[in-house]
C-alpha cells in the first residue's frame, strides 16, 4: 500500500512483473477496498496468479518505526512480512517506510546469525556494468567487523543477481594523500584482507560510476549521502539538459533529432532502472522499493526479489559468513 | 610546478588571470629552467607583473607530506609559503600533493586560533546557484565543534566569495527515517543552532545540488566521498551522452546541430568552473587547484586566491570564531 502513488503503482508493477515472468505468483497485501478498482484496472482481478490478502491498517511514511511495529499489527508491511515468515511468501517487496520495514522485518524475520542489524544494499549504474553499493543508510555508525560483514553479504548478493562466481569488493576510502581515511576503514581493511573475499583493497568516490569493483562497501553514513547527492546532480543535469536543448532554434531542432538518444540517457539515469535496494542480513528476503518509483520500477523490485529468493540469498549468507 | 600538467598549464593560467585582472601581479616558483620556455610562450617573460621567484625542488604528487616538510625546504610550494608568511604575497596558489601542501601551509603559515587543522572547501554548481562544501577530505573524523568551526568558516568565506551578507548553512545528515544520522551530526546540530550562524538544519546529499543552502558542512570523509562519486557519475554521463549521439545517422546530425547546448552542458559540469579549493583555518589564503586542471580552470583558483586576500578572509574568519 506504500509509496508515493499509491496501490495504483503497485498493483500495474504486478501486472508487469507477471507478463515479464511466468514463473511468478504474487500475493497482493493490503485494503480490499483501496485494491479492487486498481486490480480491475490493470486486468489483474481474476488472475489466479494474482491473490489479494486482506490487512486493514497501513504504516505511514513518516510514521516512528517502533511505534508501527507495536501499534499496527494488521498493516499490510507486517502481514506481506508475516507470509514471508510463515513460508506463504519467499519474499516481500515494500514501498513504504524504510525504517518501519526495517525495525518490523527484523522483529518479525530474524537476523542471521552473526548480524545485528539489516544492511541496505543497491545497484548503481556504472560505466563498466554495474555496481552493488552497501550500506545505503541503515547504519549510520559501524564497527570493522560489520563493514566485513556488509562485503560477505554483498558478495553473496551480487553472486545470486548477476552470477559472478567470484565478485570483486571494495572498501570506500578517501583519497590516498594526507590521511588514508579513518580509524574504522582502516581495522576493516585488515579484516577483509584476512578474509574468503576477493578483495581489492580501498576505493573511492569516482571507483562507484567507474565500475572497478563490484561491490563497494561503505559505512550507512557516507553511504546514504553518496547515493541522494548522485540523485541530485543527475537530476540537476538532465534538467540543465532539457533546459538548454528549449534556448533557441537550432537546439530545439536537435532536441528532436536527438529525442531517442535523450530517452536513451534518461533511461540509463532512471534511477527505476536500478530500482530495488535488498535489506541484507534477514532470515528472508526483503526488497524495498524507491517510494517515488512509478510501475516499470517498482516491478525492477520484485524481479531482484524474485531472483534472491530463486537462489536462497538469505541461506547463501549465512553460509559465507560461517566460511568466514 | 605541480599538477598533473606540469609548469605549462600554471603559466597559461597566469597569462589568463593577469589579463582578466588588471590589478593582479604573479610571483611565479618554481625551477628557471623549467620555466622560462613556458613563460616565453605565453608572453609573460618580460611580463613586469609576472616575477620568477627560483625554487630548487618540487615536492612529488606520491610524497609523504611529513617528508615533503621536513626534507624540501627550497621546494616551490614551502617557498610560495614562506611568501605568505612574510607578505611578499597575499595568497599562494598550487595544483601539487594536498596532503604536503596542508602541512607545509599550517608550518608555514600556522593555524588561526581555535583550528587545530585546515579543512577543505570547494563551491559545486546548483541547481539555485552554487553550493559551498566543506570539509571536503582534510578530517576523515571530526569533532561536533569542529564541524561548527567549518559551518564558521564556510559562512566567513561564502560572504567574501558571493557576496551574501547572511549565507545559510545546512548539515549534512541521511535520511529522517529510521536513524537520524550519528551522534557527531546530532551533537553538532545542538551548537550551530546555539551559534550566531543562519542555521538552516539538517540536508540531505540531494541538497547539495539542488542549492537549498549557500554553505554544507559534512565530516571529510562523507565530503571527499560525495565529490568523487560526483565526479565520476558526471565522467560516466558525459560519455553516455557522447556515445550516444555517434550511434546512427540522426543522433549524429543532431550532434552537429545540438554542439552548442553540449559544450554548454559540459561547461556547466566542467569541474573547472568550479576548480580552487580554499584551505581555510590557516593565518593566511592558500587554494589547491586541481591536479588535472587546465589553464582555465586553474586560472580560476588564481581568481579565487585573489577575490580571497582582497577581502583577508582568514581576518574575517577569526572575527567570526570570536564572535560564536
Amino acid at each position: 500500500m506504500g509509496g508515493d502513488h499509491g496501490p495504483d503503482v503497485v498493483v500495474a508493477a504486478c501486472a508487469r512483473a507477471l507478463r515479464a515472468d511466468p514463473a511468478l505468483k504474487i500475493l497482493l497485501v493490503g485494503q480490499p477496498e483501496a485494491l479492487e478498482r486498481p486490480l480491475r484496472r490493470a486486468g489483474l482481478h481474476q488472475d489466479l496468479r494474482c491473490t489479494l490478502l486482506p490487512a486493514t491498517e497501513v504504516v505511514g511514511m513518516d510514521e516512528e518505526p517502533a511505534k508501527a511495529l507495536r501499534g499496527k499489527k494488521d498493516s499490510s508491511m507486517r502481514v506481506a512480512l508475516d507470509c514471508v515468515a510463515d513460508g506463504r511468501a519467499a519474499a516481500a517487496v515494500s514501498a513504504g517506510n524504510t525504517g518501519a520495514l526495517m525495525a518490523t522485518a527484523r522483529f518479525v524475520l530474524k537476523m542471521i546469525p552473526g548480524i545485528d542489524r539489516p544492511a541496505i544494499m543497491a545497484a548503481v549504474p556504472a560505466e563498466r556494468g554495474q555496481t552493488q553499493v552497501l550500506d545505503l543508510g541503515a547504519n549510520a555508525e559501524c564497527s570493522p567487523e560489520q563493514l566485513l560483514h556488509f562485503g560477505q553479504m554483498g558478495c553473496a548478493a551480487c553472486r545470486v543477481l548477476t552470477g559472478k562466481a567470484r565478485p570483486t569488493v571494495g572498501l570506500l576510502n578517501i583519497g590516498s594523500e594526507s590521511i588514508k581515511g579513518n580509524t574504522v576503514v582502516k581495522q576493516a581493511a585488515d579484516l577483509f584482507a584476512a578474509s574468503s573475499l576477493n578483495f581489492h583493497g580501498f576505493v573511492e568516490g569516482n571507483d562507484i560510476y567507474a565500475g572497478t569493483v563490484d561491490v563497494v562497501v561503505c559505512d550507512g553514513f557516507s553511504g546514504n549521502v553518496v547515493l541522494k547527492a548522485s540523485e541530485g546532480l543527475a537530476r540537476m543535469l538532465m534538467a540543465d539538459l532539457k533546459g538548454a536543448f528549449q534556448r533557441g532554434i537550432y537546439p530545439r531542432l536537435a532536441a528532436l533529432l536527438a529525442a531517442p538518444v535523450l530517452i536513451g540517457l534518461k533511461r540509463h539515469l532512471d534511477p527505476g532502472r536500478y530500482n530495488g535496494a535488498s535489506l541484507v542480513g534477514l532470515r528472508g528476503v526483503v526488497v524495498k522499493s524507491h517510494g517515488s518509483a512509478d510501475a516499470a520500477a517498482f516491478a525492477n523490485a520484485i524481479r531482484i526479489a524474485a531472483l534472491e529468493s530463486a537462489d536462497n540469498l538469505p541461506q547463501r549468507i549465512a553460509e559465507d559468513l560461517q566460511q568466514g
